[in-house]
């Protein structure tokens, strides 16, 4: 009998996946999409100077793009006034998330979340082999907010490798003051690495952002491209913090992974700070226009400070599933939180007047077809 | 005292980088190369037909690209005769080999290569915490080769979680015929998986490839887009094999890694068969105009089934190290392989007509200055 192939780790993992594309339920189903209102990406699109510098970089896509992403560094070290080494790029958060998991834990080491945070996380600490604890959301019917008092709480009596935690939060849209997030940077243990996920911080109102240049060893803060800049499908994000904890990424991260119309896409959307402002304008009008619909179908939408909205049923998981599930046939993607008690929840991102007409008029007939 | 942030292993690992760009280079000294000949990029291009793809993709970049690739994976299976299943997708050849070592190893276990062989698979095996056992090349001065019986007889002693090995090889150039790679597979112990990197399969002579039917549960074969098909700089590679081990890697790898750009593209780069076969005859056709620029220097260009070819300066690791950094400074990128015996040569890949007679004046210069 020989030793199986793939570590005891590896085979103990699931096949499940984080989190199913549109793509595959219209494969599934047969039927496209009218409306694509789930992933939280930007139908406002990139700015038209970003798709001009992918087109041209386009072209030179023979050559490998800068591995050290020199001038995207320069460019958002001016934008947060940081410096370069302040900075790691990588392919969307979701790829620095993996390399911070790999970096600072090994096998049975404990990690601590928030029930029903970004599953991506969890993904990525289970592949590690490190040991995930959760506290719940604080539930203030019909909010819910991470609970920063329990975090400390747990952190302080198990001292995780890793602390995560989202500002804005995704998928409730909640979020908290920027002092409040600052007591939970001071007092979070040192040996414990807070991961701040800001992946929609550049659409957040003010007063919700810490500063940039709170810098902590065992603080490590997330962006994107994905979200405000509207460029989910081109994959860059980046992380910054201490230089001595930032340079560690370079140490398992993939040298040459971020693309070169990533990188000159990036620049261009850093340089079209007018087209971020227009756009964040956008995401505010259409969330007061998704509120409203929600409001006016008898359901109750949650305060965001994002570019999606958590509307809640009113009853239990089963009833949001129903509703969701008849969303989805009306061709209109969205999704909802898996776990309790945030799956009492649908999560609609905003959208252009189109897209926000057809999802009122196929919540109009899932709920009466559930009902 | 606080317990230390990061990792034991992350703290032991080195801040060194498998490969520092060109674009470091260029900073460093302040001149831009006249001629970027070191990383095997094709400067031959994509497909016209791929960068309008990518073009058209760009404006579509708000959504997330599909995390299952199928279309792409569909273009792949009709391309080789396999099934979806057979075909994971990822961010380049690296990234899956990144993949790959995270499913099979954990700390303390062995892998096994060649000393000289490629350095960013031993960045990933370090990364893991896994032990490199390495045998050496099989040297027929001028020419080496990595050797299948030493890497064979290594493997039954020592039974390793991965073997690499790299047909054609980089960075000499050299590669075997179809069967004795197929003794290599045939013979490998059960439970040590072959990594077979066949980046440059797409431009190697008739037979050469295994055929790709040639499927086994601790096989998993490397091919890419960067090299013959002309694009590096996307960031998408792909590795083929049986679906019981192909479908670890969604276990793993980050699932909306592959940009919606780098997906349009490849499939539009399967679509221009023509484009590729033009480019393997320009490539061809370079590498005789590259050997005989060795030649006419009084050097010994290796024979190449790749875009680039490996030149045996004729003497020690200095020597050739000397008329590196003379090249260099002439303002002609290559690059060296950094381990004996291999060190020996400097590596050139092949280019335009223009490209090859800015390398020719420089290697005049350099062996003027060095001699």
């Amino acid at each position: 009998m020989t030793a199986p192939l793939f570590s005891p780790l590896a085979r103990s993992l699931p096949a499940t996946i984080p989190f199913v594309g549109p793509e595959a339920l219209e494969r599934q189903t047969g039927v496209a999409f009218k409306a694509r209102l789930g992933a939280n990406e930007s139908v406002f699109g990139p700015s038209p100077k970003v798709v001009a510098a992918m087109a041209a970089a386009a072209a030179e896509s023979w050559a490998y793009g800068d591995p050290e992403q020199a001038e995207l560094k320069a460019a958002l070290a001016a934008h947060h006034r940081l410096k370069p080494e302040n900075i790691t790029v990588g392919e969307g958060i979701d790829g620095l998330l993996g390399h911070l998991v790999h970096l600072a834990t090994e096998a049975g080491d404990g990690v601590l979340t928030s029930r029903g945070a970004y599953p991506t996380f969890n993904y990525h600490v289970a592949g590690r082999g490190a040991v995930l604890d959760m506290v719940p959301y604080r539930d203030e019917r019909p909010a819910l907010f991470e609970d920063i008092d329990a975090l400390l709480e747990r952190a302080r009596a198990t001292r995780p490798k890793l602390v995560y935690f989202a500002n804005p939060d995704n998928p409730t849209g909640s979020f908290h003051p920027a002092e409040a997030v600052e007591r939970l940077i001071r007092e979070v243990p040192e040996e414990t690495i807070l991961v701040l996920d800001e992946a929609y911080g550049d659409m957040a109102p003010a007063g919700v952002m810490p500063p940039e240049d709170l810098i902590r060893p065992n603080l490590v803060r997330f962006r994107t491209f994905s979200k405000a800049y509207g460029m989910a499908g081109v994959r860059v994000g980046y992380a910054f913090g201490d230089p001595g904890s930032i340079r560690q990424f370079d140490k398992v991260r993939n040298h040459f992974g971020v693309s070169r119309m990533a990188q000159a896409g990036a620049v261009a959307a850093l340089g079209d700070q007018e087209f971020l402002r227009q756009t964040v304008e956008r995401i505010a009008s259409a969330r007061e226009r998704l509120t409203g619909i929600a409001l006016a179908a008898g359901l109750t939408p949650l305060a965001s400070a994002t570019n999606f909205v958590a509307i809640d049923c009113g009853r239990d998981a089963a009833y949001a599933r129903a509703i969701l599930t008849e969303v989805l046939k009306e061709g209109v993607f969205i999704r909802m939180p898996g776990v309790a008690p945030l799956d009492r929840m649908i999560r609609v991102s905003v959208g252009r007047e189109a897209d926000m007409a057809l999802f009122e008029a196929a919540l109009a007939v899932a709920l009466q077809k559930v009902d």
